[in-house]
């Protein structure tokens, strides 16, 4: 047999070459020595360890592809197929913070026990929830016929809750047919649907800096490359937007525009017409998050409306007025998009949200009292906004703006203390935190706090958080030059 | 300038053909001659057109990869960036018909105006449904504290549902505990979870031919190659199956064992054994999607059960005999792999199912109720199975074979008639049938059809079955040489 390294034909020496690499890195697989799920050499290194060029590993490469042996992944070279450990989001998540993650704050929030404080939570307490209006939907439910208790809903979701929908943005000034509008089982899980139809792995996403935490972690799950822009209290810093947009044509701007999470900042009307103008030169989509709106008092501009939905999405849900337990969300798009997501959702889901729970969104919504329940949630709101910055201010906490209305309160810290350390030691006072750097991509809000001015009522939390704030400063390095005020000594 | 085709310096050849490469393929993006979203000429062909080595070409390519101009995708090669139309599921579904595919069946049944009779969709009339047991769970709910009707519900969902499934499984012989069982959104939904966590782009799933259609346009969302294997009377050929571990290495096998949908077959004990033991010996992994559980009188061997969960994942939802309009399923496997999975569930939906739809699912399940519902229910299609197939005789439809329990008859047609053909022709007749294709993966199903024969009540359909049958036999062309029985012409 020729050995084909040292024969001069150039056909034979391709051939050859290629199955002489191709056999090396099937050999190195059989033995363990590349194990599954591991990546393979690059093509530069291996042609440089193997002596050969680079087209003859990609060729080996490739055969060894089309043999099932090992894939490509894109942007990330090859690797080894078979039963590899499978993804865990732990690694695909940014971990800035070993313990204080995203998931983390997730996790800590959604299974607390029941009666724990949770000042750092992203929801209002059940009893500042329309509870009359929905146990009167629901017993309405219990006599509803048949079919709305057993049967699948429709693709888009029922109409009657999309007409209300429409008719509410038509108030707003957005003319969107029913149609239009896609029911989805969240929030969270719209901005999931659209990212699984308009993006790819690799792909650049833009969010503010800080924003939800959560869109790190679903956006990670997608595989994308989130860049983020800092926040102003009138929305994104423009010249860093514009900028950004330049340089990494991103292929998505993920936003609230309304009372923004976790800042409490609403977009200025010349911002959201400049931003508009941008994505238009830039060619980028907005997905326009707008769950907040019904805790706004006066509406404030929204890029939706501006744009008239050619190149905004907008998403919301009922969580945050009416109930996060009924799990129901809305998307409205371009009709075309529309009509691929709600394909998507049938394939992924078979449907959207469950219809009994649009039945009791529906009928929650046209209960007399749920315009009532909006309006006395705001006084509400806006008087325990006042006092929680009063009663934050002794501990030197101060807030970054005062938002024009919802439950967050995006605060300063004293000079030096980080907000991680803060929530790591509030855990022993059973309190559950949201610091700031959960929410910022570049990591640059560890001196800043989020707080749930409806879930201070308890007492025992400006005293845990007094407690925690000396212990983090007890744990603090001295260069940190932690600046306390006399009330927390 | 230096032509550099023409230098024979190998460094300025090898850095200055790459340049020329790249500037090429970025003046065919400027000028639009390559779109955005496009693919770009394979590696090969590029050089081959160019005159340079196919390394040159992976190199200018890599470059404009990292400039963000174009974008590897696995197995596929490369296509340039931009605001290119996005993907849509039609592309992503395989088509072997142009009308009749998995989501044409989904939206017909799905969105079919109410009364028009669907003896091809998966579900119960709601007459067949517990409306008793549900409508009191309702009103006990509507009762219920106020968390349970506003706040999420805790990352795994309510532990009182995931402490009955222990119990039912316990009586199955499978033990799991409560902690590893996590609910979902539904059956769908898990099979999505789990993809989204086993599966990358390319990877190899294996699933029965026929199967249940929607799991086509799910696994197509995921971009893994699907492969069928036979499904026989008692599970899948066991020799076809071998030789698609052996020869393909697939990573995951979707399945039902029981009533599997189409074709209401069951696995048999030894076809069971013989299955885990392959993929023991192939390291495969199973999703036994348990989803009609509740409509089998006696229980037929599980995977689950055999396995222990080592590589079985089990899922399962309420949707087949309690109400599909509650969306609530559930996910049963290894603890590190549904720690992992709940971890996905909050990040791409904020939770699994609707709070409300577990407790209604749990006060139904507990109602005294539910467990003579089930009985009922048995007999009741037990009668309709019998009384369906003696109707379908005389059109010459014979049911491939008599299921053990459910709604499902897996019919072949007479001689020659093609499925697709006619359900196409029955919707003119107001029926939406289930044309065998549709669930066949290798597209030799086209003579079956899948009835529900607790849906073929209506007088109707039997006559309008007829009148599409001759229809699509005077739409055929002679050489079908179709055989319809005197009682049909």
């Amino acid at each position: 047999m020729v050995d084909s390294t040292h024969t001069h034909s150039p056909a034979v020496t391709a051939g050859g070459r290629t199955a002489r690499v191709a056999e090396t890195i099937r050999g190195r697989i059989g033995a363990r020595g590349l194990a599954p799920g591991e990546r393979l050499p690059s093509i530069r290194r291996l042609a440089g360890q193997m002596g050969v060029s680079p087209s003859t590993v990609v060729e080996a490469y490739d055969r060894l592809a089309a043999e099932g042996l090992i894939r490509a992944r894109p942007g990330s070279g090859f690797y080894v197929c078979g039963p590899a450990a499978p993804l865990t989001l732990a690694d695909a998540t940014p971990r800035r913070d070993r313990a204080i993650d995203p998931l983390w704050l997730s996790r800590q929030a959604l299974d607390a026990e029941p009666g724990v404080p949770m000042p750092g939570c992203g929801w209002l307490p059940a009893a500042w929830m329309p509870q009359g209006a929905i146990r009167r939907a629901m017993r309405g439910l219990a006599r509803a016929e048949d079919g709305l208790l057993t049967d699948y809903g429709s693709t888009r979701g029922a109409l009657d809750l999309r007409r209300l929908l429409e008719r509410q943005f038509a108030g707003e000034g957005l003319a969107v047919p029913a149609d239009q509008i896609l029911l989805t089982a969240s929030d969270t899980n719209a901005v999931d649907l659209i990212g699984r139809f308009l993006l790819r792995p690799g792909d650049t996403v833009l969010v503010d800096d800080p924003c939800y935490f959560n869109f790190q972690a679903l956006l990670a799950v997608h595989g994308v490359r989130l860049l983020g822009v800092p926040y102003t209290p009138t929305g994104p810093d423009l010249a860093r937007f514009e900028a950004v947009l330049a340089e990494h044509r991103p292929r998505l701007y993920l936003t609230n525009s309304a009372l923004q999470n976790p800042t409490g900042a609403s977009l200025s009307p010349q911002t959201a017409h400049l931003v508009l103008t941008l994505a238009a030169a830039h060619d980028l989509t907005i997905v326009e998050d707008d769950i907040f709106a019904d805790l706004e008092p006066e509406p404030s501009p929204r890029l939706a409306a501006l744009d008239g939905l050619a190149r905004v999405i907008r998403i919301g849900s009922f969580s945050k007025t009416l109930s996060a337990a009924i799990r129901c969300g809305y998307i409205a798009a371009r009709p075309d998009w529309l009509e691929a997501l709600a394909d998507l959702q049938v394939a992924t889901s078979f449907g959207g949200p469950s219809p009994i729970s649009v039945e009791l969104v529906t009928g929650t919504l046209r209960d007399g009292s749920y315009r009532r329940h909006l309006d006395a949630l705001h006084r509400r709101l806006s008087k325990a906004r006042r006092e929680t910055a009063a009663r934050l201010e002794p501990l030197g906490i101060v807030p970054w703006l005062m938002p024009r209305g919802g439950f967050q309160l995006w605060c300063a810290l004293p000079h030096g203390l980080d907000a991680a350390d803060v929530a790591r030691a509030a855990l022993d006072e059973g309190l559950v935190l949201a610091p700031g750097n959960v929410f910022s991509l570049s990591g640059s809000a560890s001196g800043f706090m989020r707080f749930n001015v409806a879930q201070m009522g308890d007492a025992r939390i400006f005293d845990g958080l007094a407690r925690a704030m000396k212990a983090a400063q007890r744990r603090a390095p001295a260069s940190a030059e932690i600046d306390l005020p006399p009330s927390v000594l």
